[in-house]
């Protein structure tokens, strides 16, 4: 009776399963919050952070497992001996700079923000990300074709960039810049452990052929010569990177004694969190678009090839599973941009009619705007709340919502947003299409995906095509107990797949009077995307550097 | 001791002063509201409107006097028989379809959207007023250069094709469409009533040529040939128009016993309430620019010449004074925008806040937008959520907001709303000034002007510029007093207003340091004004069609 634990980092709290390796049972399931949240005003001690800043605190990563290993045992009340490994996926680029003694830099340095560990959605490394790319063009051109063209900044390479350009001190002191699921994963084991998917994926790293040479990083500035070696994951002499599916290492004696588990149980190769949704929900063929709709939107696609796709964030061979290339994109800011409209833009009237029918304020204005029809509202949103991740790569990009009259009500913002995330999201389908990258059928996860049917909908309709959305809530935290399956015991992970995944959907037709209305707006929006996303008019961009300047005078 | 009575005639209430010729004190005034406010979704009835439909009561006119006029007297304490005349101001085109007996339509048609009074900001007139725009080019030119070669939908003339196109049953059952301000005085003096300045600048009409001539009108429609002797106000016998300082009349014998006061006093010629605040605050020159700030702005300019103004609503001959030429512009939405933010837009924390505080959410808003420094809130909106009036002449334009991220906040997007205004007004200041028209002094008046502080040093910062800020509440009221002091006295008008005007003012200086932030942002502003707003996308307008063709298909 082998069990198997999926811990799926997210950006607020981390999810723990246990799952039966003969039938993908979940037995028990925990969740706890991280203590500190995510960082974007002060650090702990005050110190004010930047408008862009998204730190955390790696004392969190921890002492949630407190919290949810206990619980996973309590509630599925297995023997723990029945337990045969555990596995980590985590949001990624979420970089931690170490010390020596592989302890987080903040421990020492409280006070200085480059020292803590930068969330995913930081977005301070945009000018080092525009540099990266110059560079490859010019030195690195076959690297920059995993990355759709242009260097992300919430790589790891372009956060690296950024300490050691804003705080050169700092920069030297520490010892290596770790990714947040190799550093959690490595605690667990008890040795430093190099995680390929996220390296292939936001640092620069190939399989074949490492990182960038030293001329790369040369060129970037001399200091930086020997980079990898240096400050990344190079500097362990266990410097083999390890695949989902594969083995890290075994659960540590420090750690099995703090969790009650069995010490030397398989600690599986960590994954990126929404990667890992891919085999949690079923899906191992190519042609299948996954897009994981949370605070912001992971979209995955396998292939068998690899295309050049424009301002698609990556085209990554082995990240996935092996022997399949797997496009990654997608949209910066889904469920935040719903977020920020409820906490920022919806009245008190519209609160209190949400409190006294008891539905949250998201169910209340999605009824309202499931009674609009399609262009009714007379708006149209960019959704660059957060930036925009693909198809244009570029994280100073802003939102914006047009058509406004005094007639306007929060419905119709409401609506606008949802659809324009839809936009967002067929601009992206049609971009794989173009490049003959076939994309046959879409999934869809996440929380937002279940919570709400009206933005499923329209997703359908805009996009044309039917949708089938996962009723599983743990995607992600699946599929790790499923690459850790295969590691524990290493079958086949096709096979695995089959066995363990959860594959229970609801099908969104699309709505054939609502698609060619959809079509005249999306085509709207794909000019706006490009007037303002594609150089004809900067103005986001200038704003975002007019705004800095004006804080920085403050 | 004589004494004149001034009605100011708003969208929302109507308020009077009573005023000693002698030296313009205001004795007395009161305030009374219209029952029915603003009709926009429904009739009395409960007949649902169209979406840009804005319509009045027309018994909400007489009976504010049941409450105000007897006020006055008994607030002042004076002898009725010290009152030497009478006179209104009034929101334009304000236009109502009236039967033979001078009676409006709507008693007799309640049912028919078409029936009632449309309120100025009415915008369902815009294919109408395009068309108009179209036969002027080739058949009236020299109509056209009096309103900046375009006809807004807000003139009466495209008020009156709109019945005509939509409702040509009740085109035929109307004896004659008149602007409240003519009914309402005419009304007072018991016989109908012409009124000089509103006709030439809301009707096509001048002073010299009449309206345009029937082949003008035939070309609109053959059976229009003859529409200003068949449904305008050439319908009357006394067709004959009078003009702001001229007599219209006298009070009849119904209504000076109604209201208490005497019969056979002067009731002077209606003046449109934004022009009539000119005398009000002292203005008696040319180089003068008023902005009379309130739910839209009207922007009105002195001048000895006409020059062609592109896109100023009107450059009119004797509608202030006779001699001078008005140059007449406006924003279509200003309190009207921070309004509808503030009801639609601003969450419940806030307002709670600004409850414990005691304080409005404007001054809330304010309070917090006033710690930003220009350029911080990274965002810049287009003030056009009820149309943009100068210089584009455009009601199907709408509101913009650019520059939003996931850290923006209510008080960021309030400010880019005060400052969108500001820059509107910039946009039509700089349009008198390439036209070679001297812009030498600005005056603002109205409300929001003296309650927010902040929006005047936003507005002095964007022009570069001193305002004065006149502390007069009633500058319509007041103005309307002294032309009715002197249709009553035949005195000089400028000697009058010397006596009679109210000159206290606050001095905005600009901040030296913000000016040039602003140029900056100005000129993104004039970027997206030309682009959404000449043409080059025409988006807007586009998206207004299909909520019109969303909502009729519902």
């Amino acid at each position: 009776m082998p069990y198997v634990i999926g811990l799926d980092y997210g950006s607020l709290s981390c999810r723990g399963i246990l799952a039966d390796v003969r039938n993908g049972c979940i037995l028990a399931e925990s969740e706890a919050s991280y203590l500190h949240g995510i960082l974007t005003e002060h650090l702990p001690d005050g110190t004010t952070l930047a408008g862009s800043w998204c730190l955390q605190h790696p004392q969190d990563y921890l002492t949630v497992l407190d919290q949810i290993l206990p619980q996973l045992l309590s509630k599925s009340m297995i023997d723990p001996d029945a337990i045969i490994g555990i596995g980590v996926d985590f949001t990624a680029s979420t970089v931690i700079p170490l010390d020596a003694q592989y302890k987080p830099l903040c421990n020492t340095y409280p006070s200085r923000p480059h020292a803590w560990p930068k969330l995913w959605k930081h977005h301070g490394a945009q000018p080092q990300a525009e540099r990266l790319t110059k560079l490859c063009q010019n030195m690195a051109p076959d690297y920059l074709s995993w990355y759709g063209g242009k260097i992300s900044s919430e790589t790891l390479t372009a956060k690296v960039l950024q300490v050691f350009e804003e705080d050169p001190e700092l920069f030297h002191l520490t010892h290596s810049f770790v990714e947040a699921m190799d550093y959690v994963t490595g605690l667990l084991c008890g040795k430093p452990v190099f995680g390929g998917s996220v390296a292939v994926a936001k640092a620069m790293y190939s399989r074949q052929k490492g990182y960038p040479d030293a001329e790369f990083f040369q060129a970037a500035h001399p200091q930086l010569q020997n980079l990898p070696k240096e400050k990344l994951m190079e500097r362990y002499e266990n410097g083999r990177p390890v695949f989902p599916g594969e083995k890290a290492g075994t659960l540590c004696e420090e750690m099995a004694l703090r969790f009650g588990l069995p010490a030397g149980i398989t600690v599986s190769a960590p994954q990126m969190d929404a990667y890992a949704a891919i085999p949690g929900i079923g899906i191992g063929k190519p042609g299948v678009m996954l897009l994981v709709v949370g605070t912001s939107t992971g979209i995955m696609l396998l292939s068998e090839e690899k295309k050049c796709v424009e301002g698609v964030t990556a085209c990554l061979p082995d990240t996935c599973y092996p022997g399949l290339w797997t496009y990654g994109s997608g949209q910066a800011s889904v469920g935040d941009a719903f977020g920020w409209f409820v906490d920022q833009c919806v009245p008190e009237a519209y609160k209190t009619a949400a409190r006294q029918r008891n539905q949250t304020i998201h169910q209340y204005l999605s009824e309202k705007a499931a009674l609009l029809k399609p262009g009714e509202s007379g708006l149209l949103a960019l959704d660059w709340l957060g930036g925009n991740r693909s198809c244009l790569g570029n994280a100073d990009l802003s939102g914006l919502i047009l058509g406004l009259t005094l007639q306007t009500k929060p419905e119709h913002i409401y609506r606008a947003l949802l659809e324009a995330t839809a936009f967002g999201a067929r601009i992206i389908v049609e971009a794989y299409r173009e490049a003959g990258v076939p994309v046959e059928e879409i999934w869809v996860c996440g929380g937002i995906a279940n919570k709400n049917p009206l933005l499923m909908q329209i997703y359908a309709d805009v996009l044309g095509q039917s949708l089938s959305v996962s009723s599983c809530t743990q995607a992600s935290a699946l599929g790790t107990a499923i690459y850790t399956a295969v590691a524990a015991s290493g079958g086949d992970i096709f096979e695995t797949i089959q066995t363990m995944s959860d594959r229970h959907r609801r099908v969104y037709q699309p709505n054939p009077a609502n698609f060619p209305v959809y079509g005249k707006l999306f085509r709207e929006y794909k000019r706006l995307h490009d007037y303002f996303g594609k150089g004809e008019n900067a103005v986001m961009e200038r704003l975002r550097t007019m705004a800095r300047e004006a804080k920085q005078e403050c």
